[in-house]
């Protein structure tokens, strides 16, 4: 885990490949659109698909080379012919397949697609959330629903927010595969000068780690909201990732350093950050806003959210004391109150 | 380590002491105000006493019960005739000395006193410094200058801003000894509503990760007067965190877990506030101000600045890997560019 590729060795070896890997993004998000960024700034050869749902939205990115919706700054590089909304077809003709859209929404948009779609094909999973219904991890999902093999599925993790990958600023990606070749392959598609990649071989553990952080950006955001301040949050995060490590060492025992930058970095720039929509969600709750009001006023989908109810069923099962998570469920889901529920939990951390 | 004790067990404690402590505070800053904040509100017996070398602050306070200089939202409760310019008559009459000065005048403020001065009385440092010349923490330079036994030395530590002291907002403080039994005794006089205490045997790594958080503060103002965003700022305190651990464990290894609020929450709560001297100083030098001038523009002691410097020279001994800290160094007492010497960190961390 945590080894880094020099750029002269990913240009070595691209420069004898004899075909370039087809590549389809799947979703266009904010995080899908800095991907795509990613992609075309990257020198090495590949020729990059994109689909998406909104017609109207395609039209606009052929015509004026810039996403309207999101990340409207960055300019757009793929071919007019490659971006489409058909689906099928764009993932037929590709060998990667990087899914970038809500997990909430993932089995509806592949539900016409089958098994076959995705053989011999690789999949990049760029999503930060479980299946709702079936509360798991996307890799899990897709190897049960698709047949695909753990070893072509890649996670692909921060921390790193959208927004600054928009402003080439200088951000670290976690590229995740029990396939350390392929892990190491997609690097290089992605690696740029302000993009460096750290190859891991814990899908399990930095997915796990993407889902919950958004949980604790929403704790985050309540506690500020019911009024506490800088000296409580730095306690809430510390006792934060103690979580994270008891529940992915619960799932997932293999010897892995928590304080890595997939894992406690991706915590702390979603928990720390003033515009994380989950952090924003939780302070709404925190003021006061019951869900229904939060989720309308801000018209956005808050991980977090939906993440805190899969998590709670799927801890039935493995039963790590994650009291931070607990107390999130109980204000969300059990209508407690922010404030008592923040006091009790205030005594369990330390 | 990491124990926390319930205010029924310290009210039936007290209620039976014969004789009640009597307590210096050392030093007249915002952290000696917010600590005569805590002592004061904290109900259980105890005589309070406070030194500080400025003579009109103290008629100041005398006449207002406001510290005119520091944190002056804050009544001070210390009786008139308590508050006092003598040294060692304060050190004489009480049980208990807390440290509450700048390490870089220790020293000399100490001058007047010898081992006898301390002999049967119990030291508490809440100062976060190397003493410069010596390169040692304050536990260590107490006991081989004033002969104090480690048993009698506490180390009073965050994760905690003074300001949010005043405030009363919510704050975990770590209280650490060899001594458990002194350690909870001093927690019983510090608890209160707003103050919870983790009582720990770890005072060398509780103390070295006081000080060396100043240092990656420093590190993270430079970052983003260079102009790194938050994206690499996570990154940089997941390694942050990573040295202090290989540090701690080079110079007292013993079994601790560095997520605990005592070692992570203080680096977090130290490096993500924007109000933090350290920061402040590293964000001036980032933007190309020399040391001189930051030092003079702020008008204020950055510790980090020195910790820097006394890191450096205690590391020679050790030897461990800490990247940020030696880039810390060559910016500030090598004259290296800031902006190149963290690109060159850059490729270090991951």
């Amino acid at each position: 885990m945590g080894r880094r590729f020099a750029f002269k060795f990913v240009n070595l070896r691209f420069s004898v490949m004899d075909t370039s890997t087809k590549i389809a993004v799947i979703g266009g998000g904010s995080w899908a659109t800095a991907n795509i960024k990613m992609l075309t700034d990257n020198r090495n050869p590949k020729e990059i698909f994109w689909w998406m749902r909104d017609e109207e939205n395609i039209e606009h990115i052929k015509k004026y080379k810039h996403n309207g919706s999101y990340l409207s700054s960055i300019e757009i590089k793929v071919p007019a012919t490659n971006i489409t909304s058909n689906l099928a077809e764009v993932v037929e003709k590709c060998d990667m397949i990087l899914l970038n859209i809500p997990a909430a929404f993932l089995k509806e948009v592949l539900s016409t697609l089958n098994p076959d779609s995705f053989k011999g094909k690789k999949v990049i999973s760029a999503i930060k959330g479980f299946i709702p219904e079936d509360n798991m991890i996307i890799g899990e999902f897709m190897n049960k629903s698709f047949q695909i093999p753990f070893e072509d599925i890649v996670v692909l993790s921060g921390p790193c927010h959208a927004e600054e990958v928009a402003l080439e600023k200088l951000s670290y990606l976690t590229i995740a595969s029990p396939d350390q070749a392929l892990a190491t392959e997609f690097a290089n598609l992605v690696n740029t000068r302000y993009i460096k990649t750290n190859v891991s071989d814990d899908i399990y553990g930095t997915e796990y780690a993407a889902v919950l952080k958004n949980i604790y950006a929403v704790a985050s955001g309540i506690c500020h909201g019911v009024g506490y301040g800088d000296n409580f949050q730095s306690v809430l995060i510390s006792n934060a990732i103690q979580e994270i490590s008891r529940f992915v060492n619960a799932v997932h025992p293999i010897d892995r350093d928590i304080k890595e930058s997939a894992y406690l970095g991706d915590l702390l720039v979603t928990a720390y950050s003033q515009f994380s929509r989950n952090r924003t969600f939780g302070n709404m709750i925190g003021k006061g806003y019951n869900v229904r009001s939060a989720q309308l006023e801000m018209n956005m989908v808050a991980e977090g959210y939906y993440a805190s109810k899969s998590l709670h069923h799927i801890n039935k099962q493995y039963k790590v004391n994650m009291p931070i998570c607990r107390a999130v469920y109980a204000i969300l889901y059990e209508k407690h109150s922010p404030s008592i529920e923040m006091k009790l939990l205030a005594d369990q951390l330390s």
